[in-house]
């Protein structure tokens, strides 16, 4: 073997050392038990899928993204979302799920964007839905933020924002003026006011021949200010008669008292009357979540509510409300900034070092440890003492226990703690029970 | 909408219902933790890599199973195991890893078998590896029975062997009958021994022009019996001068040691010396593991030592040793034979169901369980109570709660065991922390 091949990720693909990867896992874990909190069902879908059936719905840029390909005469197709897989699933699976169908997945999508820095191809999202069948009360949608909430405040953020709007106001606004036929243009434009300015909104909306009165009103709606229940009596005392526009309005109060119930604190979210999500299909609330001091990020956590799951599939109705994290792009970015840190290089919180030649003694420790429920493990290959306190430093396993003669014949064994130095003895004949770390 | 598109999911593909899915789950759980038990580290590598790198060395029956594609001008390839992405792996980052490295991977591969009933195109392994740097001491062989033996007991299992063989002894064994250059061709016959049966056998290797005498030789130690001292003292008095078959002997022994050591019951493993797993790139120990009341499930774990792992890719010397569960065949087969059951079809403990139009009381009640790691949830919908009863039902939650005008005027609440009936009384004003379900 002479000729080698270079051993190469693909670009767009994220690959982690060990250390990095504990800290990922780490992250996953805390999301997953968050939502398991909340009972929702776990969902594990293929990654390939008919094309005809994930690409139902899709058309424009999703389209290009998606990895598509032949087998034999079958066109496949990678996921590039876990809600179309969801919609196949409820659709096909409608008779034997119980509704409201509260379900979680956590797994790897794919598209083929163009690569640059912190941008992937292939990434995790970690998703939740509930889908009602025919109805979904309207509290669901203020558990999701609490959802959220939970989250973050597990990931150890304390300064983040999710902020709440419901389609509905916006779109009754656009009945009241009259822009209805160009409300999902309209609201595309608005969604980039964070980003753009005021300014450049109003000209984007008279390219677009919104009349100037029209656009006067929607930047006056746009600028309503205060906090989240000031918000909702300027909406309520606003001059507009559009029955979808107070739908919204009722909808957004109610979701609001209900966040409270959750326990949200004030600071954690608001009503925040400029978002619209670009996605056409969400059709009430709507969320985006922000860390404040690093709102570079962009939304850590969006979702929304929409009216019918899986039309493509079914004529059953299955309105629903979700919310996605990308988690893939949040660690990359958090990493990036340096709010992530491993706590520990290894799995093992013990390694125990064998010096002599026979090991059975120091197998014999790391068998009582991991019967009480401490990942061990033993250093077993034959090496100086020196090259195998190396390998305990590298990764840095908290406490270390070096088995020598002396050891074996006494049956006392010390357990070194690695940050401190401090060293407690420990009686090989115990059931280890006992044994304190600290 | 009226056009539906079928919901189909691709044949080959396991796609589970919740409660089989929370089944699967805590299968893959028990697998994951077990490993952590030893201080494996997690790694996570794409689905997706260049075909150059992945089939490096792949040919024959792997390559034309292979998920392969263009896109753009790139040459892509489903991975279809997790040994060549670690291969490729520890040579790409080989000077930041500490060795030996101990690294467990759990994810999905993708191979177009021909698809029949249990058979799948995209599958879980869970595999275990520890690759050394130039050398890796032959304890480390003994210590993968060990995580197989503890997997399997976590499992649930308590009748279950794990045979082990080693490579060098039969291949000593061909040096010893001159048939070197046929022992390849001879390991893949012998290794159907089980299946075919002796005579089967025979006529196979007289096929291969193997002469007379020296089948008669395979035949004779093939039925080497007794326990697995015993066998090995068998092997030791053969008078078979070949080097590698006494190193392998040697290597035997030492591992059959330290299983002992690491606390395996010695009906849970055995000596099988017609063991060769039919890979060819197996050096020494191989294991395999069986149920033993359902033998026709074939080995459930497999794996064994390798000389050099990235052959392909580097020129560093990376010995290693492996094993690999096949977990959706392995649940399939299980589910199917009805060994496994779901305990539970929720991931909720706690229901709490309104009755009243104002949830706010039941989601505090909600809050305060989650808060001290209780998984909850609360009924959101505005349904009758027969409809709320049924949810609970279904789903087979354990506790529930049923809060109306009562219940919020005196503060006090009945937690509900659904399978005794029993009821308890909780103070919603107290902090939960001595309320005891059992």
């Amino acid at each position: 073997m002479s000729q080698k091949i270079e051993p190469r990720t693909l670009s767009g693909f994220m690959e982690l050392l060990p250390e990095e990867q504990i800290l990922f896992e780490q992250m996953k874990q805390t999301i997953e038990s968050t939502y398991q909190k909340f009972g929702f069902l776990p969902l594990d879908t293929p990654i390939i899928e008919l094309s005809q059936v994930l690409l139902a719905k899709a058309g424009g840029e999703t389209e290009k993204q998606i990895y598509r390909f032949e087998r034999g005469d079958t066109d496949l197709s990678l996921r590039f979302d876990l809600t179309v897989p969801l919609a196949k699933y409820v659709a096909k699976n409608y008779g034997n799920l119980s509704f409201p169908f509260r379900r979680y997945q956590i797994g790897k999508v794919y598209r083929g964007e163009r690569t640059q820095k912190g941008r992937f191809r292939e990434f995790y999202q970690c998703d939740i839905d509930i889908i009602g069948d025919e109805t979904l009360g309207i509290v669901n949608d203020a558990e999701l933020p609490s959802v959220i909430y939970n989250v973050f405040k597990n990931l150890g953020f304390e300064d983040f924002t999710i902020r709440i709007n419901n389609r509905k106001i916006l779109n009754g606004l656009f009945e009241s003026i009259d822009e209805k036929e160009k409300s999902v243009e309209i609201l595309r434009i608005i969604d980039k006011i964070e980003k753009i300015g005021k300014e450049a909104v109003i000209e984007e909306l008279e390219k677009l021949e919104v009349n100037r009165d029209s656009i006067q009103k929607i930047i006056e709606f746009m600028e309503i200010d205060g906090d989240s229940d000031e918000k909702i009596e300027k909406l309520e005392n606003l001059p507009i008669s559009s029955e979808t526009f107070k739908l919204g309005v009722q909808e957004l109060k109610e979701v609001v008292k209900y966040i409270r119930a959750f326990g949200i604190p004030e600071k954690n979210f608001n009503v925040d009357l400029t978002i619209a999500r670009g996605l056409d299909y969400y059709t009430g609330t709507v969320y985006e979540t922000f860390l404040n001091d690093y709102r570079e990020l962009g939304s850590v956590c969006s979702g929304g509510r929409y009216e019918n799951l899986a039309e493509y599939y079914t004529d059953k109705k299955l309105p629903g409300v979700g919310i996605s994290i990308g988690l893939t792009r949040l660690f990359y970015k958090l990493n990036e900034l340096n709010l992530i840190k491993a706590e520990q290089k290894s799995i093992s919180k013990v390694l125990v070092i064998p010096m002599t030649e026979n090991m059975e003694f120091a197998i014999d420790i790391a068998n009582k440890f991991r019967k009480i429920g401490i990942n061990t493990e033993v250093y077993l290959n034959n090496k100086k003492l020196k090259a195998k306190m190396k390998y305990a430093d590298k990764l840095q396993i908290p406490y270390v226990i070096v088995v020598g003669d002396d050891e074996i014949e006494t049956g006392i064994v010390k357990v070194k703690n690695m940050n401190t130095g401090e060293e407690r003895e420990l009686d090989v004949k115990s059931d280890f029970q006992t044994f304190k770390f600290e």
